[in-house]
């Protein structure tokens, strides 16, 4: 397909820097559904808009299907990049604040690959058999799309695929190899928001009231001990505070403060360790501050973790090393990220393989996921990215090839 | 004038809850200054717009001057009282957020009660002479009102006085006193913007990044111990953190935090000593966390001390006890509060006397200035505001009272 | 009595440099005590041991009586001076530990002075008529020595005074200086002794166990905000935790911290809010912690507070004038520092007046009292403090004078 | 050998018990090297006394060389099992500090395993051929005795091993079953002791000194970043503070505070890592406390990793499971611990195994190492730890087995 991924460069890229440049929030990805449906109607599938989503089913004869799903939503990031593509978009969110909006994660770049495969095996029914469904996914980041779309009844409503396949772009390995292994790739994760009280008063009298802020600032200190004290050395476990608010004068004690967490870990009992030593270190912190309320604790975002099945990641893999070759098809380790990637395949009772896709060529300075300066090459990824997914799926459905 | 004052409060309740609804934030007072000259001119007064404020004027034959001082802002704090005439208001401030606008201050209660002492002073000529001036001043709350109408050559537009007045509502005394003392009565105090830079990351990868908010909770934590342990316990000092903000998502670690704080004392070098305090904690915190950029600290909002005229305030005191009766008079203790009311009688070289109107009837629970539930009492509270200014006028234009 | 002073100092300045060699532990000052107690005898005092203490009484005629009490206990702190006469002296406390002592607080100062004034008195009795007691006090370090002295009848074995004097050596004002001044002059005191319990374990297993170390650091750092936040910043109140105390070992977490606090105040009202609120962070940061024990508190040297009175205060102050000049006599601040002496008024109920009594001569640097550093001038000090007791003293026995 | 086994336990049990009840601190186990040289002579080997532990060689015809290395020295831990064989034993430390002492870490269990081994093996020379070394080596919790016996001439004074070995008794498998894996089962560790300095002033006076108790807590506090934030989640990384001290009396400000710390990774770069940020915020909260000297670090015990040889490991393994069978053989996970036992084979240039060793009976509650409360069960463990040790040394010396 070599002479078809060269043809295909010159119509994915320009894809790509539009998507990049018009990111849109988590469940609010109203113009890149429109294009992904126009794209897949366009190539022959047989499309279905799901919980925000948009399926493409694409039945070529008898034999197994396969499920591909891509993410397609944004983050409320300001770019800073500086590439000629670079968003300068903004969007309301869901609380009616308008934030800058940016491709941090890459989405921009499953979209475009995707879109790619599909199109490629839609050109090319002759080399395989079975039922090709390209899925994407609306708000990956806030733990929302793949449970949207099983709840907006997906599984009554497309094949029952024989495996799930999911891809995402890192900053390792480098660009135009992939890496791939059985078994957790991925950890769970859970969210918090907090609102913890203290009592209003003039800056000037702060015995008058009860401080917010240094309550809220006792609680970010004292929970690192989770981390650096509670858990074993040897377990992966994260407790990152990613958004704290209080007050809007230098001079005015306020009334209380906000906090947004984000938990992980491999393991469900060290999830739960960190969600409820937070909670039982917050509860402490406001009985010292004599906070006149409880905390309020809000749980979201609760990601499963991604767990490669192993028949199924051989067989990637197997496909991987004859199509780039074993030099180009590393050992993933585990990503401390999540994704709700698996939730889809768990509504199916499929296996499913989900691999790292390599972003940056060669000995280019990285910036991580979520950066306002994440910016993986378009090319050899798109490239790369491509193959790999249609190399997956002919694993299964290329009998023919 | 008991007459009067009884056939004034028809007229100064309604005005009062008129300006309680309709707070505006500093330096913005649009609504209020149209009232106030409106007002000013129909009491025969001639009317100045100074540097955001208005001035009357009323010569009244030969005599001395007096300026009374009033200001007029209100604060971006959500009112919480529940009372029949609550403000709901809402103003966009200087960087274009809408806020929540309420009179947490008072300065309502100070407006309506300079109105009435001028319109007052107006309809009694006969029972002084002299020249009274009436100021509204703008922007109080953030230091920037007095000195903008200092700049606005008021000096030079009005009639120096020989001596200048102004009061404040205070939870205490109760409402129906005033309290007044020579000397320092209100604490000097300056505010600061600081944005303490880290690194952006995903939630899940710390190591990539630097977390800012762990650094700001840290520098909050650490400047607890200025007051603490680094001035005299027997020195007044105060650092408050008033505002902090990080971060818009759980699990994207953000690349700064900003912090807004207020520092008072009633000694300059105490002042010094807590300004530098901050900045070396924070540079240290920063280094501590290995942070890529020098914090960048604002100085803004520098209140000077009010420090009361000895031979003015014996001259109060005595008009205050005539009029009151010496149980109605207190000795006001130093209040932990600021105010740039002293750069006018400064500017022109005038003494000055400032004095505290109880603001809650005995037995009420009180709360405090800035408090989304501050709440005066408006009756006696405006009353006893308004003989205050009259008669503490009158101690100087009475010679023929 | 110039003369007299003059041929006083060559006895008492080797006096004092023994004294200062030779400190003793609160409630163990055996060797002290024997040369009070012999000094007296051989001025021809009446010699009483009592709770610990050394009292000398001396009748001359009918008259008042005037009591002045010293203190006479030394510190544990290793003296850093270099002084010739510097205290390489070490004493086992009543833990059974040895412990380096120093006359860290100016004890040795008070007893010399006050042996002087006793020598004095009874070389000029032609001078006074009344009874002079000459009291020494042990264990006012740790406020015990005054409570042990009442204890053991120090009321029903001394004649009862109509006044009693005390004074203090200070780093203000300057040697050769008095200072005095009515009302409170010393704070309100308590000191705690805290355990919080962790579980031991291997360094490298802190999961295994609960961390006491990072459990006492939560807890220092968090009641910074007792001063800082909690009280009025025009309050006068301190935390200090004197001692810290954990493990044995860099790679073994131990199983407890033990904690040394000391709070003070001016109002009794502050200093129940302050133990109270160190005992409310404690245990909720205990909890944050989980630890497996409730923390366990004990509380010990609880001081009075030192509050002159009005009537004697004068009478001393007007003393000190005659016998120095107004330009010596200064007004005494409210000294941070405590004393137990009040308990000793208070068991007669004398009225009392103490003083402060500069220790360092102008433009030296100071170190403060308890300080490894402190080491007053023993010229002028010993000089001015002797004649302090005996003109205070005189001011009520002098009548013949 | 069970017969013989059988009988070894008389010995062995009580010698064991003797050993718990005497530990002696690390590079002073006058006692317990006394006992092992004359248990080894007694059993036929040739004795050494080297940089102070114990050799025992005994020469058994042609054949590999084999070592076997035990530890001996116990802690300064009070012990609080309860046993009827507890240690109540105190001991002077390097400081001349009078310590109690515990066999916290089993090194008690080692020494009689490996006596006991030593006896089966010298009665059973019919059983195998070769030279069989039993090492018994001091001062391991200090990581000074591997060392000492390195420096004072080991490898010239006893046969070059072909291989070396070692155990641990752990917390886990339970007793009965030994654990093994090859590549690194013990982390590196380095050892820190620092002080950091204030200025001492009374505790009423904080503005006169600088705290350092608020400086160490501030310290402790914001250490605990750098395993929550610095390092990957996926690293292996402990930072302890097994120690702090300052003061020495509740209202006394201290003029310095004295950390030990504890850091520990399973790559050196990490390691470095830690340690080079330790001293980083050390640093920058000196600064921020206006320390008015820098912190003083003294670097010590600094422990490589154990990195078990891949051979070696594979054939201990094989002996185990004949031994054992396949069920009591379970893998051994990476225990964060450190040991300096792998100095020994480096200075050989010998691979080593180091394996672990169950502890506690199915179903007991196990405290860990180093817990006044650690209490192995006797039996299995003794004769596990014996038949673990003779066997292994059997697959290499055992040809004629």
């Amino acid at each position: 397909m070599t002479v078809a991924l060269d043809a295909l460069a010159s119509w994915q890229v320009p894809l790509y820097e539009d998507l990049h440049r018009h990111p849109e929030l988590s469940m609010r990805e109203e113009r890149t559904r429109g294009i992904v449906a126009a794209q897949l109607a366009g190539d022959g599938y047989e499309v279905h808009e799901i919980g925000g989503g948009v399926v493409g089913v694409l039945e070529n004869g008898a034999g197994p299907t396969v499920l591909l799903r891509a993410d397609i939503d944004g983050l409320p990031v300001q770019e800073a990049t500086g590439l000629p593509y670079a968003s300068t978009a903004t969007q309301e969110d869901a609380d009616g604040q308008v934030q800058p909006t940016m491709h941090a994660c890459g989405h921009d770049v499953h979209t475009a690959v995707a879109l790619g495969a599909a199109r490629l095996l839609a050109a090319h029914r002759e080399d395989w058999c079975g039922t090709y469904v390209a899925l994407f996914q609306p708000g990956e980041e806030i733990a929302a799309g793949a449970r949207a779309m099983v709840e907006d009844d997906l599984v009554a409503r497309v094949p029952t695929p024989a495996v799930c396949l999911g891809q995402h772009v890192l900053t390792s390995p480098v660009a135009g190899r992939v890496a791939v292994a059985p078994g957790p790739v991925l950890s769970s994760s859970a969210s918090m928001r907090v609102t913890v009280h203290g009592a209003g008063s003039h800056g000037s009298m702060p015995h008058l009231g009860v401080d917010p802020v240094v309550l809220a600032a006792a609680i970010v200190g004292r929970i690192q001990s989770l981390v650096s004290r509670e858990i074993s050395p040897s377990e992966f476990g994260v407790v990152t505070v990613g958004a704290l608010h209080a007050g809007t004068s230098a001079n005015i004690i306020p009334d209380r403060a906000e906090l947004a967490l984000n938990v992980r870990a491999y393991r469900e009992e060290i999830l739960d360790h960190l969600v409820e030593g937070v909670q039982r270190m917050m509860r402490a912190e406001c009985t010292a501050a004599r906070s006149p309320h409880e905390p309020e604790f809000e749980l979201f975002h609760r990601f499963p973790m991604t767990d490669n099945d192993l028949m199924a990641t051989a067989r990637v893999r197997e496909a991987f090393v004859a199509q780039f070759g074993a030099d180009r098809v590393e050992h993933m380790e585990p990503v401390t990220a999540s994704e709700d990637f698996s939730a889809i395949p768990d509504a199916f009772g499929a296996p499913y393989c989900y691999w790292g896709l390599g972003g940056y060529v060669e000995g280019r300075e990285t910036a991580p996921n979520h950066s306002p300066f994440f910016a993986p090459d378009p090319q050899p990824t798109l490239r790369t990215g491509t193959e790999a997914a249609a190399s997956a799926a002919l694993a299964w459905l290329g009998g023919a090839g």
